[in-house]
């Protein structure tokens, strides 16, 4: 089988394990020729051949022997501009880059289309989890009802913290900043949009529709105080943040917000770094898949997978754009903790309430309307068999 | 596209969705021309056209229209002659056969490749759980180091009733033939042996390597009475059939045993027809797939996404034979629950013990051999990380 040549933009933690993979293993039968970082001089944790390092991005994208480029930067500008000029030359792409194909993914495919060339990018969305691939072969001849995903090891390593360790929200993001689980800004991973950017791209590949990111309401964890950490605790139930979208009469819905579990349900075994998703389909009925969301080598080996997927010419399903399919920001009427209120709120459907948080029947696009007025108000949604369950052992409070 | 034309041998539980599927959708592209069973004058709950069905094997076999054939029957000689003239008539062909697979494996392949052809059976194990899938294209290009299963639903069905319900094997047995859960003659499913075919199957996906099921050792569910039941119950412990490999220093060890599993293990959420499966591999880490194992559409969705693969040629990661690993039947020293003795049991390292049962330290091969004394005499793996906890907590008996 041919050899496959590469040339690598970005050597980071990531860019670094799919590196010293393919350095140390024939049989990937793909060698990095060249690799393009910003800074040459950086001290790195490598050893490089001389003149492996180029700042030039156009000593890689011109580079006639290079088949294929992996794409591993983090600006998701310079890398759709990388990933367009790669295309124009003919060049198949693996890339990582979340925030890339979800704010570009339309016109990724498009141009995709356009060269001719493959584009593979498992490695975006949760890690070594291979949710992209089974939607695309497995669930191709399946129809998906909904998908839902924790899908940010930031968030769900705090919750993990607040609830089961009884931590508050800042020591617990701390922790996580500490020990490398969170960026010094944090805002990308706790406002949910990260895990936005994820569901975004799962819903292409799950219904064939595009939804840019901007299009899914999302509430984050970044308010979460002390009651709803004494309510889950109280009940024996867990707080993760999902992001989850489904299909209903040619309509999908999503959002992105913090949800309560109990035990019956998959996500109560994900803890830390963990991601997973649970995907409900005609004939399958619910599948769960649970892996390491993020992290070098974990990440690292979903761009080998998809190295492997060119090498065989894996000819993937094409998820085409499903016209009669359309995205609805509606949103139905659901149970929800609400707290971090000053005043009291009128003009909800209150189910029962104490001094600090009410449990309200309402919906998403509500509650982001009152929001406006109460600035620190959250939401976490209860849903309808745990409220039962609550409700039949008349422990509600 | 081109729109494949099928064959159907078997119209039973799986051949009926899947024949049903293809008919209701032309999404598919593949059409079913002749179906061949056993009996055309059996009452079937189909619409079918005139003429479709036929007793005739070669009417399928040697129409040269067909590109495909769909392998659906239950006896596996009678199976793998189908496949061996599919093949010799240059046909590809699915099947969800486990027994077939795991009894012919390295003749099939053999004779795939000789015939240039295609052969997938993602039906055979664990229903609609895309394993091959994942262990064909992900992990190849990951080191699996360990896979554990959970891959037979009868004997889950019987666990879940036993500790959940606090039934006795005899009435579990009984309410799952009643359910449809099981067969009449529960043997292959309550002896282990289903899922040793299944764990062969995947051994050879996971590792390279072909083991025939009879090489694994394998103990069932048929003789645990009420200490073991007690003694999951009081530790709020759950039961298992587990089916695992794993390889080291070039060895391949696999076995099929009841097992404990605690609250904090994947494991412990399966319940019923599910099936469960949790990889472990040197890039990857552990990562978790569940779904229905067994059923009309769960098991037609796998047939049907395999032909999706045929239909988009997918060259899926060949699984080489890899020399340089044997397979060896040694085991190692564990920690067991044993119980069904009648008299007491000498030369065992005894962890502790009561009067009906012993906690002991030994493995797998010495309790083969004692059973051999003791005819009802029966094991539970106790995973170290749980006899621990037990013995922290100071809970053991």
């Amino acid at each position: 089988m041919k050899k496959f040549k590469a040339g690598l933009f970005g050597l980071g933690v990531v860019g670094s394990g799919v590196y010293k993979a393919l350095q140390q293993n024939e049989k990937y039968g793909v060698s990095i020729e060249k690799i393009a970082v910003k800074n040459i001089e950086k001290e790195r944790n490598l050893e490089l051949p001389n003149g492996i390092l180029t700042t030039e991005a156009d000593e890689i994208l011109d580079n006639t022997d290079l088949d294929i480029i992996i794409e591993l930067i983090n600006d998701p500008k310079e890398a759709f501009s990388i990933v367009k000029k790669a295309f124009e030359r003919g060049k198949s792409v693996v890339s990582a880059n979340k925030k890339m194909v979800a704010l570009y993914h339309k016109e990724i495919l498009e141009l995709r289309e356009k060269h001719g060339v493959k584009f593979f990018y498992e490695g975006a969305v949760c890690g070594s989890v291979p949710i992209l691939r089974l939607l695309d072969q497995h669930y191709k001849s399946d129809q998906v009802k909904s998908i839902k995903a924790i899908a940010n090891g930031t968030c769900n390593f705090i919750l993990s913290k607040m609830v089961g360790e009884n931590q508050d929200y800042a020591t617990a993001l701390k922790d996580a900043q500490e020990l490398g689980f969170a960026e010094l800004d944090p805002y990308s991973d706790v406002s949910g949009e990260d895990t936005r950017f994820k569901l975004s791209i799962m819903i292409y590949h799950a219904f064939g529709v595009f939804v840019h990111p901007n299009e899914i309401p999302l509430h984050g964890i970044n308010h979460l105080d002390e009651h709803i950490k004494d309510f889950a605790q109280k009940h024996h139930l867990k707080l993760k943040l999902v992001g989850e979208a489904q299909q209903q009469n040619g309509k999908i819905t999503a959002k992105v917000e913090p949800q309560l579990v109990n035990e019956s349900h998959d996500f109560y075994t994900i803890e830390n770094e963990y991601n997973g998703i649970v995907v409900d389909a005609e004939f399958s009925g619910e599948q769960f898949v649970k892996g390491k969301g993020a992290g070098s080598f974990p990440t690292a080996l979903a761009v080998l997978s998809n190295l492997k997927d060119l090498k065989y010419d894996l000819a993937i399903a094409k998820s085409l754009v499903k016209k009669e399919i359309e995205f609805s920001n509606k949103s139905k009427r659901e149970i929800y903790f609400i707290s971090g209120f000053e005043n009291e709120i009128s003009g909800l459907t209150i189910l029962d309430q104490e001094e600090k948080y009410y449990i309200v029947n309402t919906d998403f696009n509500r509650l982001i309307n009152l929001k406006q007025e109460h600035l620190n108000l959250y939401w976490v949604k209860i849903p309808q068999d745990i409220f039962n369950k609550i409700k039949n052992h008349e422990v509600l409070i």
